[in-house]
């Protein structure tokens, strides 16, 4: 059995034929150069479709569903109601991949980006099919998906599973969703710059500076690297965001506590470096201190993989 | 169909019938007398049983299944792990109540307390079968419970729903657990008491002082008071509290986007007070601000019952 997943990102769109065992066959993809009209880019969506399918050595035929991520809002309809990065508003994604592909619309599903690629990571990933799982991506925004006996966790409107927007500090940092204090204000790759930058101004001699201009910016590594070199101010601005990184990770084991929360985004090429304290940390502070048995806490496995393997897997689970 | 549903508190031993439309049939109820011996509290919890059965004019063979809801950690054996306030240890609950009662081990549901309240007002209180759904309590400290998909969210270790421990300020209050900042610390009646003793000294002048006095002590219910006499101090503790509530409402929300979340506990006696202010900070900062379709916050309807109701459904649902 194959099914196809699509990636509609603010970059590419990806798509990719999966097998059973949801492994990618084949994959093609292209520059999503948004924005543009939804027509436009629903057009090369079942291009990429098309030239995947075939570079499997299938026929649409051999397809039992096809599914898709997106970033934004899809409500059960499989409307796209709203996604900023893509000047997408109520674009009719389900039907217009129906159209596009010849599959039948109830073969067509959608769900947004996060939520694809922690399906993905549970299923095909670090998950292991774990029921109970919940994804963090640490990138520019701290996103997540959460899976709650095999079934992603949508709310009423379609908007759950975003834990990013849970406020850790009250009256804290600006978020960009509006909010203060949210968790994304302190665990993004974003916060850590804001972090890095301002420990720079604290500490002129520290590394910090050095390393920024070695590599033309101050980004997620630049602090984690100063630490590695044993500066004072590196190691300040890493404990400090791990800690904000455990804070959210510590509510979430509380809330729901799933079998794994699997952590992923440019962050976690730091590897154990982040994973290892944050364990401590989580370890150390969760309410079900005494439980015998605990949440896992492991780095995603897939990769940019996930989102197209998880939007794959959506008509298996829908 | 009848089922029984108990309520084991650190206080009272309540057991009642209940039909199939969840309406108490009838009721008995003794002292818990903790701490003392799991056998005799379980000898105890058998008599109001089959008082409350032969109150209801039936027999113990009329009864479906039991549910029995308890405070502290219940294993999927039935076992209560560790329950503090009745100095429990690994008591093996589900047997106790089989053999008590004669009643087949399978058709005997044990359950947390606070979910068994959730549980109870999503199916038969405010909820009116909402299949996804958060109860919170604001009492002594914050309890909650949380249902997806009509089913109670215990989490790997049977350990979950605990958002009253989420931090929603990093470094902030003592909490009881041990962690520092929880929504408990901010959101709980002690926690308003705290709020209202530090006001006092800070307002050495407001009517809070004389509330106080009159009522013999600072509660839960002296900042609301003074605030409805316009004192400033009472408004401005108020204003505050309903602003922690609202957060970890809000981060909630933002996480699952339940249909419903309700609000129980002794501060909800204030009514719209609470209420109505509490909407207000919900519609101003959730993140799916622009949803058509947004979570209820509602007060809680079954007050006591919803416990004892609750764990008279765990037959149906588990």
């Amino acid at each position: 059995m194959f099914t196809i997943g699509i990636d509609l990102g603010g970059t590419n769109i990806v798509a990719s034929v999966v097998n059973e065992k949801y492994e990618i066959i084949s994959t093609d993809k292209t520059p999503t150069n948004s924005p543009r009209p939804a027509d436009e880019v629903f057009d090369d969506i079942a291009r990429v479709c098309f030239s995947a399918v075939e570079k499997a050595g299938l026929k649409m035929d051999d397809i039992a569903s096809v599914g898709m991520g997106t970033p934004g809002t899809v409500n059960g309809d499989g409307v796209i109601e709203f996604a900023n990065n893509l000047a997408f508003n109520n674009v009719p994604a389900r039907l217009m991949l129906s159209q596009r592909l010849g599959v039948a619309a109830d073969k067509v599903f959608l769900e947004n980006d996060a939520n694809c690629a922690a399906l993905g990571e549970a299923y095909a990933g670090v998950g292991n099919g774990a029921k109970n799982f919940v994804a963090v991506t640490l990138g520019t925004g701290v996103g997540s998906g959460i899976i709650v006996d095999g079934k992603i966790v949508n709310g009423i409107n379609f908007a759950g599973g975003e834990c990013g927007h849970m406020v850790i500090v009250v009256d804290g940092e600006q978020c960009s969703c509006g909010r203060n204090g949210c968790w994304e204000a302190y665990a993004s790759a974003t916060a850590l710059i804001r972090q890095t930058k301002k420990a720079m101004e604290e500490y002129p001699d520290s590394l910090l500076h050095q390393l920024a201009e070695k590599e033309g910016k101050v980004s997620g590594r630049t602090a984690f690297d100063a630490m590695r070199l044993g500066d004072i101010a590196g190691i300040k601005v890493v404990n400090k965001y791990i800690k904000y990184v455990a804070c959210g990770i510590i509510n979430i084991v509380n809330a729901l506590q799933p079998e794994i929360i699997c952590v992923g985004g440019g962050i976690c090429n730091e590897g154990d470096t982040l994973m290892d304290p944050l364990r401590r940390f989580v370890q150390a502070e969760r309410y079900s201190i005494h439980s015998k048995i605990q949440t896992e806490i492991v780095k995603a496995q897939l990769g940019n993989d996930a989102g197209v393997i998880g939007a794959a897997i959506l008509g298996y689970v829908k």
